[in-house]
């Protein structure tokens, strides 16, 4: 079955809808973006007068347009769309791009438009690209149905979706002096029918696609799209600029998209989950598109740096560090052969400095050594404007060995005039260059992350045995967690210092007491806990205290009683939580436990259900999970259990979307097993 | 009296020695680019062979060369320089630039040759730049005394000293297409005599420069440098680019400098301090530069955002709550203006999304109606390609409304080939342009950072009249730190059970025991401390059992007695610290105390004294000094008592440097009053 989306990037034959002979309309645009493409199937030209446009007629309407065609580009007023829509589902077309504006950007009255647009390309069995969007270019088809300012987009192999249009204008016109390529280009606009999810398998199939980019203001359904994105990015590096990170930045997202922002720490989550690539800025996507589109993944995380000037080596060596990549150790093989072809002076350690008379051989003999070494993984070359030769030679002495190598290697190319030929040669063999050291090391830094990333799961994981669906109705709290294989500590509600008495020498001493009181969420703001009760005595005196104080200083609190369970002594204290976002669903929460945690901020979020790969890195993501290990005199506990845990409330909140929110706080782990001391479910369904 | 350094950039006669007619050595590059520089005073050329070069007469010895001459140029072997620096004393010539190599970074015959000439130098009253630099350049004067492939730099208003020739170069021949020019560049090279903090106030002071930034690998006297550059940046921004931030780059720059890095650090509380800003990476070094140079001060932190299109204000709207400024709130006025002017659709709340149809005298007048509004401290203008107008014809309405501005603007301009007119435009005015909205937003983030560290006190604190010089010899620990105003609680050394009752009866319970042992550093590593102990019998025992553990435990630990305590309760602890740089001296160190300050990392560092508002930025800098106000159940806390506390041990540090190492671990902060429970001081001089 042929991809109903397919006409949007390889039509037979297209209709633009609205073509102009006014050069300064956007329907003059279209028509002439679609001619100079080079576009080999049929074009048509609709208008509302006849005549002629580029050597091709102007039909008076849809009915009139002769086989083959597949899909209609609408340049015409908002109004004028619904009518147009009709006329497609005549004509037989089911794939329309609305370029008009005027929908749901523009108030309630263009969001009724932009529906009525919906329910008749539904009617009409057609799918509709838009409105407010810039459609869609394939620079090897070809094809462009956009009005953008030729020339067409550099060809290439990074397929962009982009859900701003004014995005795609800047960065198709930036990208023309940074070295790479586009090999399609989607702008989704409104996304009244087509969003980034459906278009985002589309951009992968296709064979000339070897990266795909995402800039992002907002997702359309976040269980959806990571179902995608995982299934894309085992297939294909996917990189993505999600903007709204900071609370300003989603205010005007909201205000600009029209639509409710998903929190972005959920973002994060879904992205590490499919296994997308996070970009923090344009520049950065694109960076790693670059690499990602033309190297070969290393095998480990050791680099290799050349450079013919020490402070440059320096700032690569400091970019590396902070990614998480080393400088490799070179064996002393390695070392032997640059010192026989290096000045004494030059330092054959790396980062490997040749000394400002490094010829262009000598940067293809040191780069082999390098290259040869087992230790190392990936090579940064650092090219300034060589004082005694030129950059292109240079360029053109490592092309070569770049290309036969099995380990990716990158260019830091510094300067402007003097490498425009340099940065010209190693465009053409498609050897990343990058202006400044800190880039070049990024890209390694993602083609780090994409070997990594590769090795590990990414996959839904499988519901493990020991986890069975838990049902809900009839249960304790306790009872639900324990189907989880999360362990509590019971609690026993006493209403007089004598049935505490009673419950703590059931429990066993020693207890503590925290106040029953639908009102005090935060206990230990209210002093509501005591602690460490070691006989009956101490039980019956705290029970009296405690309902004193509350009512002393929380007179309108409904006090329902003292809850008393047995002290778990020692061990280490965590906090595991779920929280549920509108569009990704159940994020799984862990960090510091007891009161300082929100103040810390030391806790991390991973979208469940987890793997026991992503339960561990979740734990390693905090100073709370790392202590786990043992940390002076914090004695090690038991991590597995901390693991267990996480594995069991993700799959109780997969199992159960109507729990908003569940929080244990503290989870005390010990040397053996983990117990949760205190639970909090909301809505609160259980006794 | 003429400063000595300023024949390095603006002499009279210069001096060539090495001059070349071989096209292909450094000798002829020297020649040629002194003279087309444009150089206006006397040029000599000195060769061992005389002739003619550029129509100059080549002499064969310095003795030869007529009057002016003020300056030498020395681009010979490195075993000639000795006479030739003799030859300078007698022609009474007493600065010269070295930039021959092969002196310190070749290795141990360098170094001595290194050390000879500088004698010599000293010895004939001369300054020396170099060895093993590229020389200086002033693009006003003019004067290019460097090698560099032509043309000269752009002129401009940054000064740039750089440690590094190779960087030098790169960012020269990279600064052609980005618009901004050099007044200064000096290439410090091996700094065998003149280094970074001599030639900083030579260039702040040139009228030409607006800007000074600095490419460092080091420092060569880290307090002189701390002077220096906070005099200059009371006159004129100073940013830096401080390479060696990680242990790698650090390593990598000692092997590269064969020079002792200080810790990175060191190095930011420096910059603090001085009033430099540090900047992360070259693009962002220049970025700062040019919105500096070229922009007012921002009055405060609200920014204005303008576009045509939604997704770069979301952009900008992240970078700018990242770096901590916020997005203006408009008057009702303001947004009535914009309202008046564009469409329905448009957004009139910041950022101000005027869509894509909007014009160039759109642009104007909404940019004029957000720096009418008193609200507004500073403004972006981002200007994608506009797809119905040139974007040269927006910067065209945009300049003089930016020109006469008392508040600062600069304008991200995406694209590149659409937009290359504008950018010329933009910078023939001097208006800084970005090419991605987070840069801009970065250039305006430094804008306010300097208003506001102009606005701060950034001078030597004066010594506080209740912090006087107190004496170390014959007293204790507590009276010197008492002497600094940092009280603490008296520990009584018992050896027995019996003197640890008596020492407990006289401090007053609860008690704390902590072991006496010179091998135990971290005592709660090895549970060498037993807390609130209530009465004598609890004491006893608590005795008893810690010198029974430790010697289980450390069999080998020579046990001095048990350390007897009254016990402070209450409050929160924190830990505070003195750490001595080699190269800066003290730092005063703040943070959470307690067994995880080091696991949290949760600390912060300034360079010692510290005035009030450094004190306090200290603590802000930490978790543990937010806290002190108190948070959830944590009580608010004496933090002036805590800002006393580090102003004095700053003073305390700064009076003996004998003293490596301070540490007070913990400091108990009460409502009233902070106490030092625990001190280490190295060496330990004291009882």
């Amino acid at each position: 079955m042929i991809d109903p989306l397919l006409p949007f990037l390889h039509p037979r034959g297209v209709a633009v809808v609205g073509a102009s002979t006014s050069p300064e309309k956007l329907g003059y645009g279209v028509a002439r973006n679609l001619v100079q493409s080079g576009f080999a199937g049929a074009i048509h030209f609709v208008s509302q007068k006849a005549g002629e446009l580029f050597g091709f007629p102007l039909y008076c309407g849809l009915s009139e347009v002769p086989d083959p065609v597949d899909l209609a580009v609408l340049v015409i007023p908002a109004s004028a769309v619904p009518q147009a829509l009709r006329d497609c589902g005549a004509r037989g077309i089911h794939a329309a791009i609305v370029v008009s504006a005027g929908f749901r950007e523009a108030g309630p009255a263009g969001e009724a438009l932009e529906r009525q647009c919906v329910e008749i390309a539904k009617a009409h069995g057609i799918r509709l690209l838009g409105p407010n969007c810039i459609g869609t270019i394939d620079t090897h088809f070809p094809l462009d149905t956009s009005f953008l300012q030729p020339p067409m987009p550099p060809q290439g192999a990074i397929a962009f979706i982009s859900h701003s249009g004014a995005f795609c204008a800047a960065v198709v016109d930036w990208s023309r002096r940074q070295g790479f390529g586009f090999s399609q280009i989607i702008s989704l606009g409104n996304q009244a029918d087509v969003n980034e999810t459906d278009v985002l398998p589309l951009v992968a199939r296709d064979d000339h696609t070897r990266v795909v980019a995402l800039y992002m203001e907002g997702v359309s359904d976040g269980v959806e799209f990571v179902r995608a994105a995982t299934a894309v990015s085992r297939m294909k590096p996917v990189v993505a600029l999600k903007v709204g990170r900071s609370e300003a930045g989603q205010r005007a997202a909201a205000s600009h998209t029209a639509a409710l922002a998903a929190s972005d720490t959920a973002f994060d989550a879904a992205f590490a989950k499919a296994g997308v690539f996070r970009a923090t800025s344009t520049e950065q996507m694109f960076d790693w598109a670059r690499a990602l589109e033309s190297c070969p993944l290393p095998g480990g995380d050791s680099v290799a740096i050349l450079t013919d000037a020490g402070g440059p080596g320096v700032i690569a060596a400091d970019a590396l560090e902070s990614l998480g990549l080393k400088l490799a150790g070179l064996s002393a093989a390695t070392r032997a052969k640059l010192a026989d072809r290096l000045p004494a002076a030059a330092s054959v350690v790396n980062p490997v400095d040749m000394l400002a008379s490094a010829s262009p051989q000598d940067y293809a003999h040191c780069l082999q050594a390098l290259l040869e070494d087992a230790s190392v993984d990936a090579a940064l070359v650092i090219v300034p404007p060589p004082p005694m030769f030129t950059a292109e030679d240079v360029a053109d002495a490592l092309i070569p060995l770049i290309q036969t190598s099995p380990k990716p290697v990158v260019i830091a190319l510094l300067g402007s005039e003097l490498t425009d030929r340099a940065f010209a040669h190693f465009n053409q063999a498609r050897v990343p260059t990058y202006p400044f050291p800190e880039r070049a090391i990024s890209a390694l830094g993602i083609l780090a992350r994409r070997a990594r990333s590769l090795g590990a799961v990414t996959a839904e994981p499988p519901r493990p045995a020991s986890v069975p669906r838990a049902i809900l109705s009839g249960g304790t709290v306790s009872q639900l967690l324990g189907a989880y294989g999360i362990q509590t500590v019971p609690l026993v509600l006493a209403h007089s210092p004598v049935e505490a008495v009673t419950a703590a020498e059931q429990q066993g001493f020693p207890v503590v007491l925290k106040i029953a009181s639908p009102n005090i969420v935060h206990k230990s703001d209210f002093n509501g806990v005591v602690l460490n009760l070691g006989d009956s005595a101490q039980v019956a005196s705290a029970y009296t205290h405690l309902i004193g104080e509350i009512e002393a200083k929380l007179p309108s609190a409904a006090i329902e009683g003292v809850w008393v369970q047995h002290q778990v002594l020692g061990g280490q204290e965590v906090i595991v939580g779920v929280a549920r976002d509108a569009n990704f669903g159940p994020l799984v929460m862990f960090g510091s436990g007891g009161v300082e945690a929100e103040g810390l901020g030391d806790v991390a979020f991973s979208l469940a259900p987890l793997d026991p790969s992503e339960a561990d890195d979740l734990i390693r993501r905090t100073w709370a999970g790392r202590r786990l290990d043992g940390f002076r005199n914090l004695p090690p506990v038991d991590r597995p259990a901390v693991r267990d845990a996480l594995m069991g409330l993700s799959w109780l909140a997969r199992d159960h979307p109507e729990l908003r929110e569940i929080e244990i706080n503290p989870l005390r782990v010990l040397a053996q097993g983990a117990f949760a001391l205190d639970v909090r479910i909301s809505p609160a369904l259980f006794p």
